[in-house]
């Protein structure tokens, strides 16, 4: 998938936050992962020098941030809006946890612009904000201390609706695998050599070899370790003899 | 499933931190998804006021943060450690992302302890230091910007083992692995029997150890295969000394 689209359509609205620090935060979070839209609703504060030193390379996002007299305003143009929010409502909306929205979120935001909201550091969002978003959204946390600092969680938000877009396995560096024959013939190379130390009696063997080749199973054998342990076997050999 | 367990069995160890914010933050971050054990290698600050305010409620985790003049000691009872990194390597360990990684570290988790390792702000971690542990956990981010803060760094973490122990259901695992201590002895050991059997050399060692270290990341090392490699390496001296 091409990341640009679904990520730049992703707003990140901050509504009354009160603390430089935690909107360069929310920058630098937020560029890190791809995003760039950043909305501000009634700012209690001023894009300030704390703001941009913790916004560091992400001074952009907050010199292009919007600011908006209302939520509503902020929102204008939204298609989906999920509120981010720790508290239990009586009459809440759909509330999923940012695993279980960012696909529909991503999927959304592959053609129309989504916004996720965060509400102030010390008051989070009222009843009538909560309900101007489609979803709630409940970050997962410590029943005994959730209190998630705002910058944070935007982070995390964005993590999330990162991750979800790129979840393809990171496969190890192209190394060629060992195949199947080279690997017998180590292990049975091995299995000589260590009769020859001694270390294994073959009237005896108990669980070794198998044990040794769960190991090599386990580590998934290259084709270039294959000549490493040949090396050390044929070492172990050679000194064996020039003692003898 | 009881989440006491796992998460409280995973350290997070943050080496040459060099701002006390950065520290405050990350014990917040671990606090609000459950974590409470931080290890600190050779802080390059102290915890100060800044650290305590950044902390706010999680200044416990703070204040009972073991200090470690090395990685190896901050590891030394460890099952499995993994380190954060963003740079690629020439001869990589098995590398995960945080999602990728999660279940697996959870499970090993429920019985013994396991570390994620995060380095400076400046410089993350050494070569020397990434090999020291089993894993490598690529956080995904944007490629044209991807400087993203320790204490966020360690916010997605922990929020990442949080979101999938309320997701996965977890097996025991079936072996119990080798303590990080027991296994840098064991090579250790394997190097030196190498030298003796000069198979390695000292003085031109090439990359004959990293790609060792990598192949017995890549088996995860078992307690029960510690006797057995030891048993293998003292065979094999025990017959050069014998031959004298």
């Amino acid at each position: 998938m091409n990341t640009r689209i679904p990520l730049a359509n992703i707003r990140v609205v901050l509504v009354e936050t009160s603390h430089p620090g935690n909107l360069g935060a929310a920058a630098r979070a937020m560029k890190v992962m791809g995003l760039s839209d950043l909305a501000l609703v009634n700012p209690k504060c001023v894009i300030d020098d704390e703001a941009r030193a913790r916004a560091s390379g992400a001074v952009d996002v907050l010199e292009n941030a919007c600011i908006h007299s209302s939520l509503d305003a902020a929102l204008a143009d939204v298609a989906l809006a999920a509120a981010c929010t720790s508290r239990r409502r009586d009459l809440p909306h759909p509330a999923y946890t940012p695993r279980q929205a960012a696909p529909k979120l991503l999927g959304v935001a592959q053609s129309q612009p989504v916004a996720v909201v965060f509400g102030s550091e010390t008051f989070g969002l009222s009843n009538e904000q909560l309900m101007k978003c489609r979803w709630l959204l409940n970050i997962p946390s410590n029943p005994e201390y959730s209190s998630l600092n705002l910058g944070s969680a935007v982070q995390v938000l964005a993590y999330e609706l990162r991750a979800s877009l790129d979840d393809t396995p990171l496969a190890l560096p192209e190394f060629e695998l060992a195949p199947h024959e080279a690997e017998q013939a180590l292990l049975t190379e091995l299995e000589k050599t260590l009769i020859e130390i001694d270390f294994l009696n073959p009237a005896n063997p108990k669980r070794l070899m198998p044990r040794l080749r769960r190991f090599f199973a386990k580590a998934g054998l290259e084709k270039e370790e294959v000549a490493i342990w040949r090396g050390v076997l044929s070492a172990v050999k050679s000194r064996l003899t020039g003692l003898r």
